[in-house]
């Protein structure tokens, strides 16, 4: 399975002429598209993001990953394995989480050129054909390098992502925090509950979302608009 | 075939994660994502649209259906079967006009748990593994229980949906009108006609959509901008 | 492989209707959605965009084309097949420039029609049915006739596309300017560069993007905000 994970955006051409390339390139691989709204250039936020969702998928599967900036400078091309998953995409910092989380992880330097490189498209030129050989099982077509590692905390205590209900989830592992920990955003004190339905419509709150991270909700209403939050925005963790 | 009817909007990973269950559980049965848009939160509008747009899908379909406010509460999950269809979802209504317009139908509490079912996301713990067992010719995994009904009218006389153009649905269907009736909405009273092209640019009017709907829309402009409709507005029937 | 192009907008069902009907009549075609917001009823401006965008694409890809306003008027329903590849939508001059840039092309009035032909949803009645056969490699259901041809220019000096990143791509192919060309739109000159990471944050020029159109840009901003673009803005050529 190649699973995507960009910054394109809902709209727009990108990420069909990714799977188009995926689909001449590895017929019959399913292809996922798991965020098309990874935070817009922050490979940091989108570093944390990667890691905690990505957790979800059997080794084997190949990530396909694009927030990438400084496409068409000198930035590497990169290949990472982190507990069988593969990940290709930009060395800019993407993979440090997810490398850093796993049991083991080897990198490469993607080496392959295509015939023809855009300067502003790698993720259709050169990331998605280097996926496709992965998934069909073809060694990484680079050289061994050091696993990306950056000067990253282990759990970041930011927003990383608001989604489409106005939910806000933080960089922070909930597996990390006490149980009665008290998170602190917007000039609000938040305390943990087990759902949505646990508490009265209108109620904010912060619990452990399905994929582990600590997410700032309200029921039935949009967290990030009621706090102001946004990517970027400034959690601290009291106990109480 | 499998087709998705979610409150999720377009953005971020929930739809992504519901498709990589289906082709991990389901390998080979293509998934259809309908609605990623269906009115939020609101099962009521929503069981309305999924009764009109699930009509066109032939008997065997599967239809995954998540709006679902309630999830981590009391609420039951629920398989109905009506006129062949197969829909999998919680139990809030979201299947009762389904139900309610099939010449059979048959229900199922769903009595499976996954090993690792979340608080908050059962459309992919839950009900997208039951959906990919229907889809494989598997049988209910639960215990037949009455039909869904809810207390609500035949046809809905709001506005249920509004689409990319503007187009503002409502829940009644157009064969239930008479061939004369006058809508009235937004302070306006609307004449039907055959489609855009029957009346000037700016024109609004209403019309029986492409799947039965009486439809409020104007030639190339935004009729929900227009008369200020949004999910939920009033539509009275007049007959002149 | 059949390729979406429409202005459906990334919400509602309208693309998964038509995916279903694909899926239907074509199982096993791989379906790419390329754009879903083409320019809305902009048959001229689209026209420019699927000349760039389609010609990635191998001979034998079936476009599916739904830019179409007049649907339900008297517009004819056209095949196009231009240097191999193949065009259904509808009459309006969506395929001219495709068509105009192949070395050779031909053309067929659809004169299949399906039992049950909605007033306002030919992409999913009339179009996918078609698109369908055509990439099963059957013939075209219909009868020759003339290559549609518009009186407009070989490029537009317009804006024809506006990205999720707020890039201004323009009709204007980017080898057909003077390797020097400054553009003028929103009241600034804009010189080429080779792409973003070649100039500041907040810089803002044109550069030959991955598709070859000239796109107006800015280094990790958004262009069309800063520079008050829009689809249909005017662009100037200037020679220094």
């Amino acid at each position: 399975m190649i699973v995507l994970f960009t910054d394109f955006g809902s709209r727009g051409p990108y990420v069909g002429q990714m799977q188009a390339v995926l689909c001449r390139e590895a017929p019959g691989v399913p292809v996922i598209d798991l965020f098309a709204d990874a935070p817009v250039f922050d490979s940091k936020a989108s570093a944390y993001l990667l890691a905690a969702y990505g957790a979800e998928f059997p080794a084997g599967s190949v990530f396909l990953c694009v927030v990438d900036p400084e496409v068409g400078s000198g930035r590497a091309p990169l290949i990472v394995k982190a507990d069988g998953r593969w990940y290709v995409g930009p060395d800019n910092g993407l993979f440090a989480i997810a490398a850093r989380r796993a049991a083991a992880a080897e990198a490469w330097e993607i080496t392959w050129r295509p015939a023809d490189l855009s300067a502003s498209f790698h993720g259709r030129d050169l990331f998605a054909p280097v996926a496709a050989r992965l998934a069909l099982g073809e060694p990484p077509p680079g050289a061994p390098r050091a696993v990306p590692a950056e000067d990253w905390p282990d759990d970041l205590s930011e927003v990383i992502y608001i989604d489409g209900f106005g939910n806000a989830m933080t960089g922070l592992r909930a597996a990390t925090l006490a149980e009665n920990a008290v998170l602190r955003a917007g000039g609000r004190q938040l305390g943990r509950v087990g759902t949505f339905s646990d508490v009265a419509p209108g109620d904010v709150f912060w619990y452990d979302n399905a994929n582990g991270l600590a997410e700032i909700a309200v029921n039935r209403g949009r967290a990030a608009d009621l706090l102001d939050l946004t990517v970027g925005s400034a959690i601290e963790v009291e106990s109480t």
